[in-house]
């Protein structure tokens, strides 16, 4: 297949996480997460985010997603997000369909919630006919690559607080924020009072792996029964674990993340100058949304694969990962400055 | 941790699958399962099954499973299955949670459905106030070891489609029915009338693969996207479909499948004349069932690792694994004489 | 339609019903039950079953079991009941589409559970895999017109809560149990311990009226919405309640419940002396099930509607009802013996 | 109560309805719907929409609007709808919990969609990760008391089939609508290519009774078992039936439509000299959306019911009812008069 700016998930794995698998690949190890080695990733999410965490390994960001808002909500609830939210538009009604619940959407300017957005939703409580708000999740970063800063993410968490809801974070690639931000994973999340988070791994790196981290612990309410009920409980849960331990430890989701973003940053500046390409966002993280003449972007997708992002307003995405080479980044802009 | 006959799934994964995902790790390729990868394994899966097949990798049994049965049935359908069956057990309802249907189970002997059996639950048709049968679900091999002939797979088909009924297969372990009956895949679903089947690989060697082969192609109906509703679609789908290309082209399925069989056969053989134990079910595939006092088994477990199964009756499950050694049946047989 | 022994929801309202209706028919009141009418009623629960006790009215029994079992479960969990519990055999799968959860069913003699038949579905607690079981959910009287005792009734309350589980008693009938055990309603729940009933009126002379009774106000928590989601708000909810509250205030429950109760024991009484037939179970209420000639049921069904209970078996089960008559009795027992 | 203008379900049932339930209380009748008098009204309903109609009696609007989606869609459908849609606002996520499905909304001026408004939703057909649209579902007349016209509802129904979708009618008060455009029920469903039909009874006068109407055959499949499943399947339903028949029949629908429509007119045209009242939309059936100073309508309430509508916009919804009197409107619009 021709390289391109498709998706994070086009790359394939890390060599860390291959090495990590294959040195897990001896002996025998309990199932579904009863062993050493999920026992010590276990605790290596607690040192991450804090004791009182809990993680549930998923299989991918849909089920984490599904499981998070499963603890937070009954299915007379609903959950305020963003119009452009994951959970909203690219997963096929997972929660509807698995939670019973409503999503109460937000359009955006940025694809980020703020307390004056979500509140336009916060209305009807004690009224039977009306889906009773339970959470609020947003995205870090969004799905347009934008950041909340930290005191977003607080203001969003004690607005949530204060109707007695919680804050998820859906962190599909929340590695990539925290480079961007110069923080760690606890300081955007549970020391904002985040109440639980989908971290993923996959797409910066990881064969597959994703989880869903309980940082509140009044959630963590008989979860494993309903992970294994959503079909999202893995048998040789060693792999994922040691993933997500390679991950951790060895730095490999620092440098990903900071290589992949820093690719972003430089189509960016190479964009600069090349007439008739408007940036739609702020490049906070590794993608590029872009408006540019259709005949334009159809004509490039020969060459490079990319997805059309806003089909009627002609923007596209082109999506930097962390096997993304300073050559790629030349030679597409190349390719591009010959079409317009 | 110790090594053991707790289940095939302790084991790890075997060195070709690791090998052919590492070759994978190339470039780019597209997600979802829309790469060259994915078509090359479609094409695979309509030469061992058949033209008219459709395969959908999902990630565990439980999610081949409940896709086949919404590719099957709407809420207000039954599925009759065997009391024993990995759905009615195992699964912690997840095919109630999902689809939403009823299983009619019945009680067997021996973990198998005959056409007998399945009549007892094949009534109330055309009344609202009861589920309507319209699925037959088995296990080849059963949960207690146990194989459907040829023939036995023929009458439960045949009864289910003169019912305008469909027949699913969990085939967990379908490779070690297959040893046993020393058949193809085919001749033992296709040819057989199966309309569906979750068709695995994990117990057998593979890394994370389990798949929803769709073999009446009237139930390939929108499946794509009910996969993802579920939570099932993998990302980076190579890495799954590989694992399978290793698994079905290089006889690894059969070796793997063998050796397993054959080590339960020579832990049966060994259990002759072991006095105070009793074989439960025939050893057709790669577990032993046997019945033995309390103290000694619970003693035994202290140096091997195994489930009980059925705790009033005392019986527990041995399994064995493609990696179990004839050496661990040895000294496995070895310390339960020394307790009896 | 002919008369017959059908079921005694064949049978209309009684006119104190319709008096109750005719006479709410005035004015406006709030929908939805926040109107005088509901909140009179809702006092007049507290009397009959204690002041801790909320009631919910819904459509159907259906509609009350379910939100029962919604109250006690969440998808993972399991209900114990008899195989031959409404939920589990009339309800289209109504528990597993609506709650997502499972059912375990024990065989019985004669529709009732017990401690020891309980205790057999209670293991796999804490186990992932299995469904978790959260209520025991009988029926009083059985769908067999069978009756548990308070001692019963106590004994099973104390199993499940003891295993923090939950007492459900589905009453479709409950009148017909209170008359026959010469009990209150509040006595063959509450003071036993039951957690929630289903307490129907429409087949004991309502016109339309069932309702949810939470009596462990734990389980009170948030029913409201997930009444109306699952579509059992009723919007001009006066004309329920009052048909509750002239059920409970005029002796018109007790009166409609005696007289069934009497006619299935003059039908008894009458059978008595009737060659091949052979009554099946006590008849404690206002049903009797019969074993007799093919020949004969199906010729008598000519004359009178009734329904086979087990065609295998050739069981038929006759429900006396209000309106059943005296003349109703003998001149059905007078045709019986002709083909005999 | 005090009398108000809250909703037309804050009204009785009209005499005529209790009569003909009266006159139905008389012998057995089969329960469930397979009664002579269901089969009279099931003709009735032929008669009414064509000869290809059925007609499912449920319980109430929710039951009927969940019954008619899951009759169109899967779980990983979509449905498109006006924001302001009951089944998206008013049934705290049924549609969500009993279906599984996504609900696309668009927001309207007027509560009315139009094709170019639907086409804004309709994309993403073949891809996985989108719910894909099949239904459309509007509101006749709308939550805003606005009107389709018959060439608008043609023109919905003709681009729901060129998309193989399908057209469905929210018609608690479709009874208000015909009397409003001069046609029969069937010119503004069946022949303008409606699919299914949500058909009220109890906002203008039955005492309970709604009904999911199909109109397109091929969505007539298995529906029964899953009106059963919703625990929407009444049992004594022959006082469902003979309601709708004293409807249809005696002109009471007319009767009743035409009064509230006029109740409306009247009270619209009493509020066009009233000073600081501005009507929000058309006013074409019974009701009165107005804006008004927030004292103004909260010191009115304390003499009339009412409810706020859009409490930031200071929007009040002022119902008629079949038993509004001219005096009812005189009086209002004069105590109305005293506060601006």
């Amino acid at each position: 297949m021709k390289r391109g700016f498709g998706s994070d998930n086009h790359s394939g794995a890390s060599p860390e996480v291959l090495k990590a698998i294959a040195e897990a690949n001896v002996e025998h190890a309990l199932a579904y997460g009863d062993d050493e080695y999920c026992a010590r990733v276990g605790r290596l999410f607690k040192e991450t985010f804090g004791e009182q965490t809990s993680v549930y390994f998923v299989f991918n960001g849909t089920g984490a997603n599904v499981l998070n808002i499963d603890a937070m909500c009954r299915s007379h609830n609903a959950v305020v997000c963003a119009e452009t939210a994951h959970i909203n538009v690219d997963e096929c009604g997972a929660p509807q369909r698995i939670v019973g619940c409503r999503l109460l959407t937000v359009p955006t300017p940025d694809g980020k919630l703020t307390p004056d957005l979500v509140k336009t939703q916060l209305h009807g409580f004690g009224f039977e006919h009306h889906s009773q708000p339970r959470a609020i999740s947003i995205s870090q970063p969004t799905e347009l690559g934008t950041l909340y800063t930290i005191n977003e993410l607080k203001a969003l968490a004690d607005l949530a607080h204060s109707y007695d809801m919680y804050l998820h974070v859906d962190g599909a690639r929340l590695a990539n924020a925290a480079v961007a931000l110069g923080c760690t994973f606890r300081q955007m999340t549970t020391d904002c009072g985040v109440d639980c988070l989908s971290f993923g791994g996959t797409k910066n790196g990881l064969l597959m792996g994703e989880s869903a981290v309980i940082l509140n612990p009044k959630l963590d309410v008989e979860l494993k029964y309903r992970r294994k009920q959503m079909a999202q409980l893995c048998s040789k849960m060693r792999f994922m674990a040691v993933q997500f331990e390679a991950y951790l430890t060895t730095g490999l989701w620092r440098r990903n993340a900071e290589h992949s973003n820093r690719m972003a940053q430089l189509l960016y500046a190479e964009l600069q100058n090349v007439p008739q390409v408007k940036v739609m966002y702020p490049v906070q993280v590794n993608s590029v949304f872009a408006q540019l003449p259709r005949e334009v972007w159809t004509t490039l997708q020969q060459e490079y694969f990319f997805y059309d992002w806003d089909e009627a307003e002609n923007v596209v995405r082109w999506m930097c990962s962390f096997d993304t080479t300073e050559e790629d980044i030349h030679n597409f802009v190349a390719a591009l400055r010959k079409l317009v």
